[in-house]
């Protein structure tokens, strides 16, 4: 299936940095879902490169849904929606010279030279817009049945945000109004600084993106393959510049000791919850129904402008590249939403599937398909 | 499709702890590839449990291959694998108790106690037996095309493994025959050490694998979705206790400078290769054909004697518990043999989608689809 | 996918006819369905070669379930059965003579010559039997939600049976308890008796299978290429020596005028219903809650003893031949309870789609989702 | 994936009759293929209605690529193409009154009343101009290829066309270019006539589609399930009004003996065919090197202006209903286009899986993925 994500609920993405228009289409979503193209136009906000530490392309994200949607509500066939792109300057980019760090070399092999080079073509961080138009609507649908999503940049050039504090929801509840989504602001002018810091040096900067869900309920995810973790990393990976995902403790959790990395089980109002996080929610695949934690590495944007060592297929010969073009020096605080909007897919295919294609609109429970004769 | 990985070569398992006989289904092979079972049993062996660090559980490990396989080689049609559970003692695992780090909870939840809770049931490591076997054969099909999978302990209990050398294929065909896979033997016997002293101690240490494979041609993977590192890592959490994956420089890219981060192109007689390795050879989720190079964090064994605070299904009320049975004090050196397996799923199913069915077997090339009439 | 069907109810299937055993994989199944046995065997004696009409080979049938049922009850897990081939002579067999009718040119060209050629080999409708035993378990389940599946030999060698009457849940019900299945008794000895004579002149009879199924409910499919047709003609292509499918009136549909081949809607008690069924059920690919009726037609069974026509691929030269080994001069009365089972595959899988994967056990409707934390 | 179709090849369509815009994604697709938009707009012109036997509507089909082609070309990343939807009159069409032989009934159900009922919504034919769209880029990489699909009109009224000709090359080659698809002209008068004596008398008629596939290489398809033929007849029954598929001597097989039905096994040059083609080019599901035949049978539009009984949702009472707006008397002439897209997706889809992703453009045989390092 290739450029789409999703059994039950599935999204497909397509366009080119530089073509007329990028977009995503939503199959199996439940119908009735309220559309708030307000709450898309402001995620996309979140994810246009804004201010000094982002590239200087203006995009409008002008979206329209073409599809799908009807009077206000999803009608539950396909939902597609197109963003067009509007200042698109092709004449800076070159074929044939590959950038190191981007997939310039992959793609050439790949498509045999047929790929739209410009920009990145459809490997660019452009393409994002379209996930995080598809993923506010799911986001919001998971909202209504009370599970929310929120990522908070817990590292970037170096420098670590706050840990999430005990009260998970109002922490997410507010990153999720921010634009440079830390816990901790004082923490994040610094990361921001860093960032300038680089960009004026013609460099970038990484980080990591931790993300939490909560009001996941029990028992969603497969014990083999289909685990929890296993598709919330295929569809983190696509996030640009993602090189590692780990759940929970992640990587700690090999230096400690069974005793200490097993959470142990409490009752707390009879309802069964575990004292640590350490497995981030999950256990032999399977949600536990405490919240989900997880971190994204995000490497430093590729695109720099200092000199690097490269070959130009043109000429077949080895060069000097310096990057032109417009460029983020840190891409970690851009990519949160996207990294919201991934997790919003996983989980509502998963939840489709494991409670029926209504489950997330106003028809669950009131068709539970009783026999029809 | 839950228990099953893959769209063109696919795996899927079956089988409980203690069940009758646990398998694996995969379909989609290339006919014609050789069937090695000498090799099925070596690396069957290399899972088994042994030695002071392993469980007591004695695991024969007698396999058939009931179809698919015909006069010793594939015959293109659903190979099924078949492993019966011979030293199954039941008596020891009681219902409702709830192990912490174990998937009890989740799995409950799940299937409504409906589930075989014996020893893990369907989430059992024992199933990874029947990856192991399969995978194997697919290995090997791998292998007869060039492409060699191998895996290393990089860190056991806190102690890191030497790193790979400049002989990659030199290391992997060195680990691949050894029973504890480390590049440092004098590291390996202190790694043991310290998992015997935390089984001394009642207790369980975790890891992580550093798995490599050499000669993955360029090309294979999608941008979106399905990029080769969303594709390995889903199928990588499905090994029991792996919470965390990484690519390339991993977790530690979040914090180089794009200028550092980057791999520069050179041009290594003709074929363009990169100086360093830092995206472990995947570039816009597509490989770039330098060595795939990854880690999963493999947490310490669920399983110990030390007393654990839980709840109590049955009685509904908070208890002490102590895990008895036969387990073991680190699962990594056990582990090892599965990264690969899984490793092996991945990798063939998409060179299958890229390069066609036959093209793990002798019919590659032989069958171009000319016109048939 | 290949030898499976199915996204959240799948089964998969795997064996040859003189390989050591066939089977199937069921996985996606609620946890919680009661597993008969008795009813299992019983269907499998539907499937049975028996008297006049069938192949003299004995099948026993001797099916194991070894994983995914535990004290009674599916586990939610792959559930994995398996018959061992005890009666398979395959000295009867010779490779190279293609027999017409029969899928060795087809398959010889695909599988490059590794394919088991014994007695069809994975082709073999021996491979039916676990499609049966699989189904049995599905037909169970879908029996206790209220939904009737059934299948009658609507024509046999030029013989029409007579049509569903008014009570079709009295006619379903009376079908599935008969060896074979027409609801005019008097026609069926002459579809007998034509079979017989067919098979003393060396040759063989086809038919038309009919099945109906009751109590699906309204709203199941998809607008687009998962429409309800459209995924039973999938799988109900997979029974052998299937060449059409037909829904409602089917192609004589296409002789009527609109205003004919419309379904006038009533309502029934409150419940809308349509006058007649030209449809099937089935209203843009959806079920509409009318009992969905289609028809298989059936080719003659292709080993036949009559000398024909035929290329030796070892000589490269053509030749005669005259098909030796246990054959069935009808295979359509052994068929009727595949269609039954396959029936039941496509709406489990498509009834857990939309209702969820407990739909089917008796969790349904007691996890509802609720928010987790 | 619901409105999807295909594993390697795949379109995704999405859009309703009145929406803004209707659309279809190509994933899968072979970079390189040139993209020939006058071929697209001449099949859109086939499917476009005109004349007297169509609906009076008129469908511009201004259709936009906005992604997936570069410089003429496919680039091998998703395609979406977009069809503005012009000229509909919404006002026309009215909620709750349930159209007897459409989808209302059935969508309500399943939609929960959230569909977009104008004009049919996303259950509308006019989503087949995506479709043909989409076909088109197909049809055109498969005929360089060396395969050529085409379909007459076997039948419409109840009117015979001729059979195709033993130069079933030049058959298709003419249907190709005309817009009423018959091989005997004369009777396609006879059946405008009897189209239009139905639109007259304010009825509709329906037929028989025939199609033809020539080049098909033997080898493709699957034993179980995923058959060429339940493959094909997935698809197809996405065509709107399609009740029916069948292969080769279809239906009427069952009244054959084996020894008429077999096809004989000849060398002819030294390539194997066969003598008749009953089992229209396939055998055990999978292709044997002979033309693909199989037909479609196709109901008579639903939208008659005769009175037709039916309930109104609404009032919840049983009303008369004369249905108004333009429609067409028959679609069978119109559907035919749509028969060759859809066959032209399974076949690209099954050749790209069987051959790898890139034997449908240039790249075939130029990238036989050697090994990397």
């Amino acid at each position: 299936m290739k450029n789409t994500f999703g059994a039950s609920v599935s999204v497909t993405l397509f366009g080119e940095s530089h073509g007329p228009e990028i977009g995503a289409v939503i199959d199996g979503l439940a119908p009735g879902i309220p559309v708030d193209e307000a709450a898309i136009a402001f995620r996309l906000s979140l994810r246009r490169p804004s201010g000094a530490i982002s590239t200087a392309r203006r995009e409008g994200d002008e979206f329209r849904i073409v599809s799908g949607v009807f009077e206000g509500h999803t009608t539950g066939t396909p939902l597609c929606i197109l963003i067009p792109n509007t200042d698109a300057r092709s004449r800076e980019y070159t074929k044939g010279v590959l950038r190191p760090g981007h997939a310039d070399y992959a793609a050439t092999v790949k498509y045999h030279g047929y790929e739209d080079y410009r920009g990145g073509g459809h490997f660019s961080g452009r393409i994002t817009a379209a996930l995080t138009a598809a993923g506010s609507i799911l986001l919001d649908a998971l909202s209504a049945r009370g599970i929310l999503i929120g990522t908070h940049i817990a590292r970037c050039a170096g420098i670590d945000d706050a840990p999430f504090s005990d009260d998970l929801r109002a922490d997410l509840k507010r990153l999720n109004t921010l634009p440079f989504a830390v816990l901790d602001e004082a923490r994040g002018e610094e990361m921001k600084a860093a960032a300038a810091a680089a960009a004026e040096a013609g460099d970038s900067v990484g980080g990591v993106l931790e993300t939490a869900a909560l009001g996941v309920p029990a028992g969603i995810g497969e014990p083999w393959f289909d685990t929890l973790e296993g598709l919330l990393a295929h569809a983190l990976f696509s996030i640009p510049a993602v090189k590692g995902v780990e759940f929970g403790a992640g990587f700690s959790i090999s230096d400690k000791k069974g005793s200490e990395a097993n959470d142990a089980f409490l009752l707390d109002g009879g309802k069964i919850v575990t004292r640590t996080n350490h497995n981030g929610g999950i256990n032999g695949g399977i949600s536990n129904g405490m919240p989900l934690v997880f971190r994204c590495a995000v490497k430093p944007t590729p695109s720099v402008s200092a000199e690097q060592r490269t070959v130009n297929l043109a000429s077949g010969e080895e060069e000097t590249l310096r990057v032109g073009g417009r460029h983020d020096p840190a891409i970690v605080h851009r990519a949160r939403i996207v990294a919201d909007s991934v997790t919003a897919i996983v989980l509502c295919d998963l939840l489709a599937q494991r409670y029926g294609t209504d489950w997330l609109g106003p028809g669950a429970g009131s068709n539970t398909g009783g026999s029809g004769s």
